[in-house]
């Protein structure tokens, strides 16, 4: 483990498109952690990766990364066949992972792994199911707890990708995307799945021979409650993802693009509607956040890298004619000085 | 300066609201900083800000502190009227500067602090005119860049604050406030303001005697361009900041918390429009950069802080369901292990 | 028949409340007719009915109200069991119909009245499915036809009323209110429905028991397109009717209250689209027929119901302003002469 | 007057593109009304609309229209300058009228008309203001006076037109244009205008030489509240026409299309949003509308406009099926009759 000052050194295992997304994140937008080594099958895919990464090396042998004095922690992206092992050995070393889902190809494997880990005396793998760190869905599921929505009782949601490879089949269409609405449903209504159903109605021009695609699922949980899911793998529009809560007290929708809508009862009637953001830390935190980390980077260069004394200058130039033009009513002109 | 590997060392003058927040952002977000000196006036606010990061240590004199070895770089976020000092003596050292607005109390003070700086080899001074750093603001000023929207015309401004305390009057209203619908102004349509002037309707129950609350600001540029900003600093009506450019081929407004609305010849008539995430990485990226940094921070403590294994397995058992499913065209019931 | 000039003379048989609210628009708002005849199995609500309808008299036996001189055209609103003896009665008088949903009770009867109807040189019934004169949904149907949405693939239709009567059962969810959705799915997809399938979720708190609401209903059409219904009888939260179209070229979305929605291929990327009125004949039509309408209205009294002469008095001074200020560019006083 | 039952007839003086639009409104859509005599200094012109309308006949002289015995209400749709003429004789008359605006050409005129009527026992003049029948301003006005939205202090005005010909110069963008916003901003503060600014931006290409469009306009009235208008003639998107009432205690916007959309205080912080249909009664009573309509003007001619036995019949036999559903849970195939 680090020591609380230093940062956490990962092995990245997978880079493809995914794996090659989480190291660049983790070595220039994670605080706190170093990218130390890269795993890749194809080693030349390794080394560009690498390459990109200030400090990071090359380790062919995925086990030997995992072992390796310089690991902290692994995140693993390979494909999944080869995450059984990968994770397990994590495990054998004690080392925290965030695996890429699915955390094993099957079920039954995927059980060894929850025992194997249970032995353990706290819990070191986590599954990338990166919805849960959502806003939105954040929202949804504080809105669930709070009751006032009342009893959940449907949800309705819509997957829909741009485009496909013709080899994404109508079983992958469920491990590697449905997946992700497997987890949500778990993640808000809190209890397991119980079953499952899938309506394959004709499929849209340019799906593959024998697939279907867009498909309807229908998930029923524990407590009888049922979601939809609609999966349209090559719907050509956009990358769409929405989810509606259906309760007994009102109704809550995510993934329009502009926080969660809320159907119900409200101060004139029943209503519609979305939540302004009270204070300008909700409305601008990220703004802040943006522009600190591209002061700090240009500073440490030596530069800036925004708006400048000029525009502090000019900005003064027009709040003092403002202010005048707030004592006397009329309109006043703003006369600004030679720009050096 | 630090050199490439080491963290930016910061001070942070004036930790009230605004300061306090920066130096928390600096320290447990901004990746490649390091707050190492807290500094004032109240000696005990400074104490308890820097008591609330690792590694700061409190120095009661600014220019001290901008002087300090520790210090690479600084962001003021004193009171306006010690920021001409202060920035003179960070240009006087030669170190970078984020500068809260408003640069200083007055244009004059503001016009001599960028003849210093003109003086220097390269810029030092960045004003925190933050909305340039604004996802909205940019697309924004990406769209009349494009020109896709024609010659720019009107810009209808909005500035609603919840409520505001006694003291704030009607100029500060301006100077704190209207100040970044001037930077706005001047960042979209990149050019001077050459006038103002102010509408003062009759004011909103509870504005202080003699004070104008709402108000409106007409704005003028070199280009005979007009903004309107509606400033309203008791509104009660939570924080809205709204900006609508009209332009000679269409319209778009920001704002409402849902991405930038354009309206504008499209593929059927006229139309309002938002666009969609073309992939999973726009929709989804703030989601995954939460995910490995909360995964980052518990794995430095040994843990996880995240779905774990019980999540995927639950996940495989039921996408082999959903596969079985898709294959099968019936109702096929999941059944899990127990829980370890 | 009536001739050209004059009123068709309507019989109306039930006047509950969808009956009643038939004879009050056939009186009020519709040209080119009036009621004569109000029918009802309870004596006192067709005579209560009938004095709020000037020159209505009651008629006790539904088939003489058919069969009477002074009647042109029966609007059927009586409960369903009635339905198949007076629809019949009417084909026998060859007059035009117009009955209420269900057209009868079963399929068995309804046929024999299509058998019935055919050995006539034209159809004279129509029945009640009054969502396709809705703009909305005959937009969407125009887009279909348009090609513009490629194929049609799946519809998702939800249905929520805020609440319902103990008696109103899951059977009668379907019978009278998933109907809608039923000739919607065929008046969209211009296709029949060949399969039906129900989901019953855990029940809203309410529901009474033995009985499911909401439920799921999925429709499955001879082209093996796919429609989900969520019925929901006991929603609490207004009356939402929403459907969205997912086709091959994008999606479109009607009934969140404000236009057709789509998605699909835009000027810039993918875009979520709303049509904009062209010009003020789509943006205030129904403004205009509402001052025409009250205007008559008053005018037969020999009234007027609107905006006067001091109103146009006042436009024109402030507009005679307007255009000194306009010339001037100065602020232009408004003076009015006294109001008589 | 005619009586209770007979219909009111009318004369229509100037039809051009206005009243030809109101004279085939009263002839198609408004009940009661009759158009009997049309007026246009063009002889072509008045004889192509008169061949439109079954029973009406042209009358080449405006006040003999006025004074005809077949006339008794009149609708004024000339051009500007003839309006004080034609409205003085109506009133000698004693007849309502229905003048499009202006309701004449200045101030001094129309002050002449309001005394002129002053005079008679009630008024008879009505002014085609007919934004005071758009459900969204009479929304808007409902709510002012309600009181939820505290005192309204500002209006934002948005008013575009596609585009314009050449002689429509910026006077004529006050008189024809604003003067809605004119009343509007009456209609919803209840209060006089006593002053106006106008500001004339950098115009967009096409603009005439020597005009400006678009303009700012603002409106001041005698409580000191104030209107903003941005009047744009020539915008080339759609017709855009918006208000924004902002009050001390939230704000309401209408003219997206999509009903009125409030900020304020909610249920859960502060919030925007929209009302839902209580009923179907408010969601569907235009589509009832229309549907009775189109079945009037069918039966009278024999014949039925709109779905028929079949699609009652379909219905039927889908929805038995799915009763069947409800009962069995399972997937339930309908199967049709043979269509005659």
């Amino acid at each position: 483990m680090p020591d609380q000052q230093g940062d956490l050194r990962l092995a990245v295992l997978g880079v493809g498109m995914m794996g090659a997304f989480h190291a660049d994140r983790l070595s220039r937008v994670v605080r706190g952690a170093r990218v130390t080594v890269i795993n890749d099958a194809r080693a030349e895919q390794a080394e560009k990766i690498a390459g990109q990464i200030p400090g990071a090396r090359v380790e062919p042998d995925p086990l030997a990364a995992i072992a390796a004095e310089d690991v902290d922690a692994v995140v693993i992206a390979s494909p999944g066949r080869f995450h059984a092992e990968q994770v397990a050995a994590c495990l054998d070393r004690g080392i925290p992972v965030l695996a890429e889902k699915p955390l094993t190809t099957d079920a039954e494997s995927a059980y060894r792994i929850v025992q194997q880990e249970a032995a353990l005396p706290s819990p070191l793998i986590q599954v990338g199911f990166m919805r849960r760190f959502d806003t939105e869905y954040v929202q949804l599921r504080e809105l669930i707890m709070s009751g006032d929505i009342g009893e959940p009782l449907l949800l309705h949601c819509v997957h829909r990708n741009p485009a496909a490879r013709p080899e994404f089949d109508s079983s992958m269409m469920i491990t590697d995307s449905v997946v992700h609405e497997v987890d949500v449903v778990r993640f808000l209504l809190g209890e397991e799945i119980t079953a499952v159903q899938v309506i394959k109605p004709a499929p849209t021009p340019g799906t593959p021979d024998g697939q279907s695609d867009p498909m309807l699922v229908l998930l029923t949980t524990e407590g009888g409650r049922v979601a939809t899911v609609e999966i349209f793998a090559r719907s050509g529009a956009g990358y769409q993802v929405r989810t509606e809560l259906v309760g007994s007290a009102g109704s809550a929708l995510i993934g329009l693009d502009r926080g969660m809508i809320t159907t119900g009862p409200g101060t004139a009637g029943v209503q519609r509607s979305e939540a302004i953001a009270p204070t300008f830390i909700e409305r601008f935190a990220t703004a802040y956040t943006t522009e600190l980390q591209r002061f700090v980077d240009a500073a440490r260069a030596g530069r800036i890298d925004g708006p400048g004394t000029w525009d502090g200058y000019a900005a003064a130039a027009v709040c003092e004619a403002g202010v005048a033009a707030v004592r006397t009513g009329e309109r006043v002109q703003v006369s600004l000085q030679a720009r050096p």
